[in-house]
């Protein structure tokens, strides 16, 4: 099995644009490393109200004074080509170039990433500071892209678990010569996925996809209509390497389940985390699950400095060729794959609590009497946890509504349930008839 | 086709009292103006807990001192006698003669709007200066008034829609030689029918109701009660000349689709107007369309300076002879019925909005796309609108749930049933099993 | 009959420990004064999750130095003696006594009420006084206590109504030689149960249980499941004769019929009196009822100087020997009594109030107007009130929903019921179809 960091040099600076060989190499390599499904889709294959791109493939793309003298080649570093950039080929004035040459917009040493899937044209990307040194008045461009029919990859891993429903993780991995985004989501979706296989079996499915942000989400969800009402859940991983807090997003249906129960253990999982309403973090391809004749109610998890909400770029070498190995460390990603890990073991636990009693329960009789002396706060906690377990609420609204963390209602039910006092049921379970 | 200011000119001094030959002759003139059907319902005729009450009419109605100098005469101006006065002939103290003379309690010079129609008294009216005036120890009054067998009347202006589903518009017509408070709604009410006979047809029947204030309503209802289940919704129509920013009051019930959707695009309208709950703003014949039993969800619309809730009266010449056609315009009138027609409008507009597809839209694939660098706000909210278009909610509900104008959420909702993208239900047609 | 204060100066000093003979020797006085049926529950029951305790007879209980000179005897008080405790004779170490010498935490002078029904261990009490000026190096303790088979009772008063949906009243007997906390609360329970005895049927059936506190309820509850499902509501009596105001506690259901009722008219019965959520305000056998598998909306009623939630004692002589006949008035006993029967009152009428008319009644006809020019307020309400009358509320969430008090509302419903205009229906009539 090979680390996350290793994984991560190994495959960060191949060109993983959406249909491509590059993107197909780096799944394959991922795919020896867990046993997973490869769906494929042709280019040309509808997708609801979608089409699968053509494979895109960039031979050559340079950038030449008249006089030869090389300013710029995608040898050096894919994003010099825009990514599904038409092919191009001859001499271009100095105003026509600037035209088609792009540049980051807060970063003047970086290569930005510019893709044109769809509404295409010509384009080269370069430094800021190259930019503003082209004086010339013409150039000499060089592009020779081909468009082809080719496939869509879709990677999905299974972890069966004691049920058909399921949970879905999301990470993408389209991203070219960069790590945070996407990269670090990859590695983290494919430990948990790790972990989970070797683990016991869980109440639900878990299903590890590796995609094409977007067209990928609506290929995968458009070819497997049947497998949604079994979606009850999901999490989009992405940015988990950089420095920067844990940021969780709730889905697009905040009373959902699975939102309540990620907001009400995400605290104890990250104590600097912090939480934000659904498309005020980060947009990725939980948009898909999110969206009409699809709702899926899926999270995302994202180590973000500032919300797209603030109206600035989440990390400083967002979408540029700043984004390599170097900003991305091991202990991150670990940590972020306890977090992920902290938030399934939750998920499985938030169950309908149904009483096995009536009454208040003998506590003492039961040796479970925490004495108000001693421990004034535990024995409010067990008795307004005991007075709640009525079938009607699971653990994560007992949290909510009682303001304390997932975590802390769990260890009086584990305690309830280790003395048969209560049960836990998927269902409500409503024990009284008021 | 007369305009609204003559036939505001034509009827305005009318003796219109409640049932009367002048209420009679003035709606006789409207049915002139467009196809009206006249309901008549007798004297005495049981309505619900009310009845019709008698025909009145005042022959004579005059303040004479005891040397026989007229002071005040009704064939000078109606509002010199109580509505519904009875009839009295004597001479009388001065004393005893204050106790029936009525005055406007903020407009010294005007004679005040007096009416008694259950609890009857002897009554005239005068301006405070005269009243301050009537110094001698006796006065000789005369009022000769009978109270006959009549019939009330109501006009029923018909817009047949698609469907038997209807929306009423309601404006009382029994404010003897008064303008803004009623004719002002009577002539807005008419024009805007007469728009929506001269239109397409509708998805809902349209009814104008031309009535007197209260029993009107009342024994129209009373005597339709078969058709209330298909009232949907409704607007009062008041004080539509003055000039004040336009106010409107919400229904009895403020979660109903017609408040939302009057809500929610009225500021597009006028962007000056104002909102408010039910019976804050001014009391009217909602209040029998929005009792009990009934339960017409029915808004209405005026110009109010001052709302109820104030404490003050909507306007200074409010029930008074200062009522003439000098304080209302033609513009405001026509200000106001583009009002009504654009709340219409949306009306027609408001129903659930069901989407045709799944998952997010390929926005650019179907020439929609809202490049979000050039206008954030616009690409902001046309994929904020498409992510909710899941046959769960209203135009107006979408309007609502984003903060944004009717009118704005409606643009988007075109193109988007131009592209076939969506479909609009009268009913909720939910996409999602969740 | 015997009043309030007698019973009290006749019971208090009673050896009334839970299962005692002390208890069956107060709870068989009283049912002199009120037919009471008394159920027996023996030692060793189960009653869900806890049995019945042993009865306990206290012989002898004395601390004596080792001299001989007695320095407290359970003969004089019996708080002397911890609750329950195991019996024992011996030498002691000042070390070993005073680790089973309880005192007060706030009154030097007076001696505590200590219980250890289930935890077991021998103990005294005695003053902070007594307790700072033992400095023998040891002392002889004798304690000679018996635990043997008995029953614990529970005195029930049943007053039948017309329907078998039953109303509880809870007080508990068993804080042996204290007044206001318990007794307060049974000889308020039992006046009020002798009223409405010799009052005209009610709607409701009422039961006055007499208990021991916790095991009682759980005893009574666990024996008559079948009854459950038609106890309607409930209050808790206790501490009603101290110089404090009214606190009504709410229920775990702070939605249910019973607590909108009194929220709704507890204002009107004690000006002063204060409103606190459940559990906030002090614990008693309501946590019995209200708890899961039973979930009777259960309030509680007690004067309470410092609530529960302000980390203090309810009030200064609580469970210590200072809670005698002379810290409550007859005066106080008398009032809260009629808090009682005022809130039983409130809840026989708080039913759904449906409207016999359509539309708004004509009020004049009624001879109900009232004239806004004169009483603005009471014009304004009684228009409130009609219009919400549609058989979709009761008098309580009328009050809730207008602000005003449950009185205030049925001043205005039973104008109405007199003229016919509106009925009452136990169950929601809507009349309207929107």
């Amino acid at each position: 099995m090979t680390s996350m960091m290793d994984l991560i040099h190994e495959l960060w600076f191949l060109r993983r644009d959406i249909v491509s060989d590059g993107f197909d190499q780096a799944l394959n390599r991922l795919a020896e490393e867990i046993p997973m499904r490869i769906h494929t889709y042709p280019s040309g294959e509808a997708c609801w109200t979608w089409r699968v791109p053509e494979k895109w493939t960039c031979h050559t793309a340079y950038l030449e004074t008249l006089g030869g003298q090389r300013l710029l080649d995608y040898a050096d570093h894919p994003l010099h080509a825009v990514s599904y950039s038409l092919p191009f080929e001859g001499e271009v004035s100095r105003e026509e170039l600037l035209r088609h040459l792009h540049v980051h917009p807060r970063q003047p040493e970086a290569i930005p990433f510019v893709f044109k899937y769809y509404k295409r044209d010509w384009g080269l990307c370069a430094s800021q500071v190259l930019h503003d040194s082209l004086n010339d008045p013409a150039y000499r461009v060089v592009i020779r892209t081909s468009f082809e029919a080719g496939a869509l990859k879709v990677g999905e891993v299974v972890i069966p678990g004691e049920s058909e429903q399921s949970f879905v993780l999301v990470a993408h991995l389209c991203h070219p010569a960069m790590v945070n985004d996407d990269l670090s989501g990859v590695v983290v979706g494919l430990e948990v996925a790790r972990e989970l296989l070797a683990g016991p079996p869980r109440r639900f499915t878990y299903r590890l996809l590796i995609l094409p942000e977007t067209i990928g989400s609506v290929a995968y969800l458009s070819h497997n209509e049947g497998l949604i009402p079994e979606l009850h859940g999901g999490l989009f991983l992405e940015m988990l390497g950089n420095d920067a807090p844990h940021a969780l997003q709730g889905s697009f249906q905040p009373e959902s389940q699975v939102d309540r129960c990620f907001n009400s253990c995400f605290s104890s999982l990250d104590p600097v985390g912090y939480t934000g309403a659904y498309r005020t973090i980060i947009d990725n391809d939980e948009r898909q699950f999110n969206a009409p004749g699809v709702r899926v109610p899926m999270l995302s998890l994202s180590r973000v400095e500032t919300p797209k909400s603030s109206g600035r770029p989440p990390y400083p070498e967002y979408h540029s060729s700043l984004d390599t190995p170097a900003i991305v460390s091991s202990q991150r990603l670990e940590a972020s794959k306890k977090v992920v890990l902290g938030l399934i073991d939750a998920w499985e636990r938030n169950q309908y609590v149904v009483n096995n009693f009536k009454g208040e329960v003998f506590a003492s009789g039961y040796g479970i009497w925490v004495d108000y002396r001693l421990n004034p706060e535990g024995h409010r906690r067990l008795f307004e946890i005991m007075e709640r377990c009525d079938g009607e609420r699971t653990v994560a609204e007992l949290a909510l509504e009682l303001g304390i963390s997932f975590q802390s209602v769990w260890e009086v039910v584990a305690t309830l349930l280790d003395k048969n006092l209560v049960r836990l049921s998927p269902q409500p379970q409503p024990t009284s008839s008021r």
